[in-house]
């Protein structure tokens, strides 16, 4: 029995345990639903008398005209972004995109639930009422789950990914309770609540997960040319779309417009360090892909939680300048340390662009936030932008400063212990991962055509070149030994 | 003269057919825009007059900024999403998103002049006046023909591309006219009126032009990986973008609000199905690429009427639940059976995609709509939602559903019909469509350059290999039969 | 000292100069964005009380909602639709899509600055106030350079393209503030700031950077199979999102959704006569990809001007149907004269694509102005759409006519001058740009995966094959002359 415990031959065969988890729980989603959740107001046939009810003088004022770009934008950062940055793999496309697929249709699902519980479940009815803001926090919450991937990429089985998103999202609800409802703190674009969060759970299941034997299957961890040219696609349309998902869901009006401006200016900041890294670490001066398709984004990632707050323009520069650095130093020097020291497997490298960057982020906001003045935000504007109402009507910013950064303490060490606990049932052998020499392979959960294509015409121009010559294989055919 | 009639030899030199019908349609568009075509008032510099007139308070609430967005959404369906869903053929590539590219084009001017004349012609002046929402009606048009595209992918010509997207555009007019001014029915997201029509148009279109000898192209009737890559891109965006499709033209506030949150849900819930039946109808429980690029999409179809009703959460997700079922078992057993005992040859497998979940999402809105009740929708919802005004004040929802399932009808009818006939003048032998042994081609219609680069390295190799070999082949070289 | 002077051996080594560059450029980015850069009201947390001073009725007022779905488009236009569209080189998608991604996040933070110091720049304060739309502006601008690069594209290295940047942006400005503010031309598209600027600044450079033995890297100055459907990307996103390229900054209102459609139907005439071109001009009417890549965008290039005015549905088509056509037999005659006779060398035809449309935009916009009258406009419309306002309110539309002329002209000698004198920076051997044998290669500038993957299987298919025969390439093997 303990041969069948620790692995003995693995079997990727998921016939039975994939269809069975994605049918039951598709199914309790509908039960769930079908319990809880409802429309919210605004999108409910109810909308124009709650309209004339609160003297909303337009449809347009309708909060899905403030944020359905946004959302849009962020749900292609989900299923293009993340699932096309994982194709660089040469031999591992299909599972990245397609896993990224599963995982967050999943996800997003589950996240309205467990968000809905948390925080926008109604006393009085017991329902949760949605809207396009939850839509987009339930595709922030499955960011974190995709990132947690990246870090297992070609490692795990679609099972598995499925438990880990169970897991993540329940995890990722817990913690962001804590961090916006018992801490206060503000992360309107996640640094602390997604990246941090996402990437340390990653790096612990991966630290649970470790192969010691992985580079068995070393000659398929590599990128071909178009592979690499396919993963700039989801590098691209997460950079393009950072504005929008850092300024998603913060404050109509001002919030917006100023997350989405120093989003912009952190992402071009970090390109040109990134870029200078990159070729001065490699010995002729040229640039590495992986640095390209990454550590370009880590200005995105720092600036999730200060985008909203007064920062000033050349302070997201700074942001992204110093991002961009870290995290390319990150992928030349830590990443082959950590696998050797640590024991830690990151396919991605999401420790350097979504870990560091992410715990980052949250210091930054903390300090940004400590540092505000009434000078520069006016009474008004502080009020609005730490929501400093109601039971926080006092805080002053100093305080919310010592609360944000206590607020991404919480957010790694849910990521930590989470993963760490998550690895473990990972680990138990009935989820259908691949064997060590089987990784980062689409043959164990894909039909994958032949590439005929490309071989045929060359196996034709042999046959062609061989079968000119006398045939020599056969007996009819006289070497002379001298 | 029958041996011309039948084919004979075919010549897919479409130097003369195909710049003559640019040409002349797109000087015909030229003319009946100078005739007919105007912008409308929202559009025109009298907008300001029009604004004080009508008393609207600001810029922001011309029907441009409730629409725009989704408009974008949808164009990049159209163009990205049709083109690239149809790469995956290993050798049809530039067909795909080249003919999708030229189709789509010529239809949407076709579009907007054809439903103009049924639907926005004014009646003092005799003209059509053109805003945002004549831009995405002329995209959703247009849509119809490209699904039937997809049954008929590699099989024709692009003249004949041009001729079928000629008829359908009209076709579609038309029907839309009967079903929604007619009938009155609803239909928003084009379940009936684009899915369930587009996709019955193509498959008949496809079983009159049934080739018994397509096998002979058998070698070129599949994907390659990279080429399975390229049509996830056209997946993930229609995927994505589908909660903007369904919604575009819906009402403004709750209208478009509640459309894309039913769509959001019924998409995620048909990737989980659609995953779990392809996993489990395979032997070793593997993925079939085919499936996660079309089955995942069945939810948007079949939502396509019901997404702007109050079908709730858990409606939507149990709607997705099923097409997703439904279509990936269309792919495994249906698809085949079709192709052997109807002589049904469907490229894309629109009968899955299309034309199933289409007419399924019409009676879908047929069943939701004769059960709305006052109690949910209120009564103001309820006429707003169903637009019981002017000659049908006094519609029951009852009847409403009656009418939604005669116009999912209608629109089969219009598929099937108009299909039928247009593929009788498809077969006329004077379009250039490829040989029976020469289909899903792009070498028929393209210049394809020479893809030496993989080739060349290995021709090298080959050289250099044989070249060691002393030469066998002239007659300086004797070889002793024993 | 002359041979270093005219380059002798040349090295692509930038492991130096391409650090040093970003480096020092980013610093004083920051540097000059902490001394001049700051929100705009509407960005700034003093928005709610701007608001309540301006009589601003809510925040969906605030100019955010109306600009950033733009903006996002228009963002998507300068990473993926720039970036993918010159992907169709065999060997140098790395080099397109990355250089791409530098050169643009450079030159964001720089026209911010440039733009900023002509057009923004607060007299009170010194301070240059930024929102959404200077974003929009600060992605034209950069636009301007990677149109540039087309020309130059495979033949420079990233330090040259940075450099090209800086003074690009810088002449942009300048050009920019004299067609706009002296001259109070308009140009929301920049037909003439963008395009004829932008076409002929690139056209000049390469010029001066004639290499006269260019066709010894012949070999790589062509696609495969797979970058031209990469290169499709560029090229549909580019044409989908031209509508919000030509309306991100025109009036609120009408202004925004006449642009939207004037591109949009342009755009849709030019597809059809670059086929119709395409096919003709080839002996058996295949269809050309660079075609199709290139000249189906003509239209919108075209429209940049004139697409806020009353030109009128069915005069857009006109636009789109000539410079569809004056495009496609620019790749098929023009650019192989132009590099003939003229020694000019332009890797993606930017000529055809962006210098001539672009011009011919400028004077099509000049003869629409000149025709405006007030019964088509409304006296209120004209001046809204001519600005007819302030030190400009008595200027008539023919006088406007005549600034629209000279400002295209005042474009094409800012893009030819300027050209000309970057061009012979450029020049100097310090730059590390690639030798001509070695151009259109990522070699030079990336680290690029080996691609065995592809090749694997026939390399041992052939040893298989070659090791079946006995060795005839050792000493015991004798053949027998007769």
């Amino acid at each position: 029995m303990l041969s069948w415990f620790y692995g003995g031959t693995k079997s990727t065969n998921v016939r039975v345990s994939l269809p069975a988890v994605c049918f039951v729980w598709q199914i309790a989603m509908i039960v769930l639903f079908g319990v809880f959740i409802r429309y919210n107001e605004e999108a409910d046939t109810h909308w124009q008398e709650f309209r004339r009810e609160n003297n909303i003088t337009s449809d347009i004022e309708n909060d899905f005209y403030f944020r359905y770009p946004s959302f849009q934008d962020v749900h292609v950062m989900i299923f293009v972004g993340f699932g096309f940055l994982m194709t660089f793999l040469k031999r591992y496309s299909f599972g990245a995109v397609g896993f990224n697929f599963l995982v967050a249709a999943f996800g997003i699902q589950w996240a309205l639930l467990m968000q809905g519980w948390f925080h926008t479940l109604d006393p009085a009815t017991g329902k949760i009422l949605i809207g396009v803001e939850n839509l987009i926090n339930a595709d922030f919450c499955v960011a974190g789950c995709l990132i947690a991937y990246g870090a297992l990429l070609g490692k795990v089985s679609p099972v598995q990914l499925l438990v880990l998103t169970l897991f993540g999202v329940t995890l990722f609800a817990v913690e962001e309770y804590i961090i916006l409802d018992l801490l206060h703190a503000r992360d309107a674009g996640g640094s602390m609540v997604i990246h941090a969060f996402g990437g340390y759970y990653g790096l612990a299941i991966s630290w649970v997960l470790y192969r010691p034997n992985l580079n068995l299957s070393k000659r398929l961890n590599g990128s071909v040319y178009h592979s690499d040219v396919f993963a700039m696609i989801g590098t691209l349309f997460l950079w393009m779309f950072w504005p929008s998902f850092n300024s998603a869901i913060t404050d109509h009006g001002d919030g917006q417009h100023r997350a989405a401006i120093n989003t912009y200016l952190a992402l071009a900041s970090s390109v040109l360090t990134a870029v200078a890294i990159s070729s001065v670490t490699q010995k002729k001066g040229k640039l590495d892909m992986v640095h390209i398709q990454n550590a370009t984004l880590a200005g995105g990632v720092a600036m999730g939680t200060a985008a909203e707050f007064m920062i000033m323009p050349y302070g997201s520069l700074i942001v992204g300048f110093c991002c961009g650095i870290i995290s390319t130093f990150g992928y030349v020097f830590v990443t082959p340390l950590l696998e050797k020291y640590l024991k830690l497997q990151d396919t991605c490298g999401v420790h350097n662009l979504h870990a560091v960057p992410g715990m980052l982020g949250g210091f930054i906001g903390a300090i940004v936030a400590a540092s505000a003045t009434e000078e520069v935000y006016s009474r008004e504007g502080l009020i609005n932008t730490f929501d400093f109402e109601g039971d926080f009507a006092d805080r002053t910013v100093g305080t919310q400063g010592g609360f944000q950064a206590a607020a991404c303490c919480v957010a790694i060490a849910f990521g930590i212990v989470g993963g760490g606990c998550v690895g473990l049932v990972l680990k138990i052998p009935i989820w259908g991962d691949p064997a060590d020499d089987n990784c980062y392979d689409d043959e164990a959960y894909w039909e994958v055509p032949e590439d005929d294509e490309s071989i045929a015409p060359i196996l034709e121009y042999n046959n062609h070149m061989i079968h000119k010559l006398p045939d020599l294989s056969e007996s009819n055919f006289q070497v002379e030994q001298i």
